[in-house]
């Protein structure tokens, strides 16, 4: 049972983490958003890839959702005395990471390429994949003007209204190598409960990835973000509500149009319209029983007609 | 009393030390050599100017001769964990330094002007000037090949011999804002126990600041890097050995040939031929009497004839 996810930040990696408990680890293949790298400093910085790496391999601070468990700040600190911007928070030991990153991209490698290297490093057993080596960003477009991602996500922290969502480079992202692959050879392809406009928005602007969902020849699920037409954590929400005029299944499916057979909502949505049949169970992944009966609702449906 | 001090690493950091425990240290102008930065991991690192900085604010681990005191390095094991190139050695606070330097230069500040910065965040009193802003990059021609400095320096611990220097950038290398007007302000010049061939090399490679000294209206000394023809630490007395056929007084004037007027020796070299005045005195810097001894020998030679 091969199966590939498309994944952004921490829904998307906790998601993952599920599906790689509930099935041989190796036959997943994890595609991860890359429209929020950032250079921090001058250091390449790929937010949901680490996230995923992270979690997938038990070290994420759970508590804080991003970054490393023991972690230390000696270096932030030090360019914070030294008047650096510091809104973009860099432990020391996540540092090393984007050092280590960096140093490999800088002598011409590919992103692809230095994520299976640092993947293999730490131990992880799914296949992590960027989305697209090229280059590709988001943009939100809100009241108070257009900014890149982080800006708008983590210096701002998301306050402002989005109207717009864009991807700077998508005409020209081609799928990374191994994508198009693991998507033809997938017995299932699922959508990670993660934001569908700037997670998931991101992956599907690569025009290969796209066109491989829509000529897909397998079932496609994805699991909604909402539990009870609210975001776990983040912005999905307003953006839902925003930009698609409400925050239930239709309008989580209506990002996917085309792209699933299926959507996986939580007990607390059930009922409403989706436009896809829709699986109901509990989504929040707060453990592992939960986990495991997230991802065992979507390896059902494995079983749905494509 | 207004003194201009060129100044290497190690060194050129105990002696500018040195002068601002005897002067008004606000009276100090240290210009300092950038021939052996380098980017590491795409982070841009000034060694010879952050051991400056360390050493006069107190920050530096003096045992280890370089980099900060109560360091850490958490962001250089997870570097290595992941197999990254870790011969040039980060501490976590020192690279706190390297992304708000990074930072400011990436944005298109010069040089001076982030050091400028940094140093008043450390409380730095001296003015501390990088010889140019302009790219000035140190490589040494050895039997076993060209090799930039710090390749040479750090990773193959200097074991090659050197049989020629040359600095690229040169000529196109502008003296940094500040450079020339502080020569031109000097009561004295001088030259620190430094590296004549790399450390001092590189800033009189910059034709301005060689042809303010050539042209100059004050004294210039020069303070010899040797005790007994030994370097007190790092391959001075090697490199003149091979390149100028000897390590004595004579040698490191010939490194300075026009632009001094008296050479500091240790009384272990005495009495040899130096081609200048010699002013002779105990040069190791190993405690304040010493620093102060030293520095108090060199600022007698203000009253000599220029």
């Amino acid at each position: 049972m091969k199966i590939v996810v498309l994944a952004g930040g921490l829904g998307g990696s906790r998601f993952a983490r599920a599906l790689a408990e509930a099935i041989a680890p190796r036959e997943l293949t994890i595609v991860g958003n890359v429209g929020d790298d950032i250079e921090v400093h001058g250091l390449h910085v790929s937010p949901d890839l680490d996230t995923i790496l992270y979690t997938l391999t038990s070290r994420l601070d759970e508590e804080r959702g991003w970054g490393r468990r023991e972690e230390t700040w000696a270096a932030l600190e030090t360019a914070a005395e030294l008047g650096a911007e510091t809104w973009f928070r860099l432990g020391d030991r996540d540092l090393g990471l984007h050092l280590a990153r960096t140093e490999r991209l800088r002598r011409g490698e590919p992103l692809s390429s230095v994520t299976r290297s640092l993947a293999t490093a730490f131990g992880l057993e799914p296949q992590l994949l960027p989305a697209t080596d090229d280059r590709l960003r988001t943009w939100l477009t809100t009241p108070a003007g257009e900014f890149p991602f982080q800006e708008w996500f983590v210096a701002r922290r998301h306050r402002d209204e989005v109207d717009a969502v864009r991807f700077e480079g998508e005409d020209e992202a081609r799928a990374a190598p191994g994508v198009l692959q693991a998507l033809e050879e997938a017995d299932l392809i699922a959508i990670a409960p993660s934001n569908p406009y700037v997670s998931i928005g991101p992956i599907l602007a690569v025009a290969e990835i796209r066109s491989a969902l829509e000529q897909r020849r397998v079932p496609a699920v994805a699991v909604s973000p909402l539990i009870g037409g609210k975001a776990v954590r983040g912005p999905a929400d307003r953006m839902l509500a925003r930009m698609a005029g409400g925050t239930g299944p239709a309008q989580v499916t209506g990002c996917y149009k085309g792209l699933i057979d299926a959507l996986v909502i939580d007990e607390a949505d059930a009922g409403q319209p989706a436009g896809v049949p829709t699986i109901v169970t509990r989504t929040l992944m707060n453990d592992a029983e939960a986990r495991s009966r997230l991802a065992n609702a979507v390896l059902d449906a494995a079983g749905a007609p494509a």
